[in-house]
């Protein structure tokens, strides 16, 4: 990727410009929490993405190396999806929205739990959930 | 605001409905790191935003309370507006994007060495720089 194909080279916008869209992020969150791999498990979320969407946004991640893809030899389904460890540094990005929406937005309750019982785990819970998601997705040993 | 609204009551999935988009976290970046309040400052950035989506953008962003828009009695320009509590609080996620940015992209090296120095000044750096954000934005005593 040179720079000259992106519209500044400012990191918030270098971000954006992989990232900036009301879908991307919902892919990251399902493979990071609700441990998502598969095309079909992703078209299943409640925000109800479409197979195009879908389609284009994973390729999308591929393409920037956020998400690698392989054949699943375990499962009916054809491609199995995981985090790269581009893409599990992205978790402080998706905490800090979690935490800015808990305070401002009508998130649900039962979420809203989740989210605040993964607050009080401590400063160091980042980095736990961050070594989780390397030994699920790239073989790492905790 | 009614839940009902929304594709789900996820707080990723919130976030995204209010700034999951290329442009509305630019105009916060603006705002925050340059001193920029009025409509011709944001439309003179380097990523050369529309006039007619910039419109469209801080519309939405007095709409869900993140901006304020007021009559700039000091200017010619007719408004100038302001972060509220609920937009300054977006500044954590800005650093994270900045962060992810700095280690993954092709991060402009003079742009990358501000980030830098803002991680480098310690953990309590942010909250000083929520204080000063509200000391401009808000009228608040610093």
């Amino acid at each position: 990727m040179s720079s000259d194909s992106f519209r500044s080279g400012c990191p918030i916008n270098l971000g954006l410009e992989v990232f900036g869209d009301r879908w991307t992020l919902l892919i990251i969150r399902d493979m990071m929490f609700a441990g998502k791999r598969h095309f079909r498990e992703f078209l299943a979320s409640d925000e109800a993405i479409s197979s195009n969407i879908l389609s284009d946004r994973l390729a999308m991640l591929v393409e920037t190396g956020i998400v690698s893809r392989a054949d699943d030899p375990s499962h009916r389904l054809k491609a199995i999806y995981s985090l790269t460890e581009k893409g599990i540094q992205l978790l402080p990005i998706i905490a800090q929205i979690s935490h800015w929406s808990r305070r401002h937005m009508p998130v649900d309750p039962v979420l809203a739990a989740t989210g605040e019982a993964r607050d009080k785990a401590g400063p160091d819970a980042e980095e736990r959930q961050m070594a989780a998601l390397r030994a699920i997705h790239l073989g790492e040993a905790v």
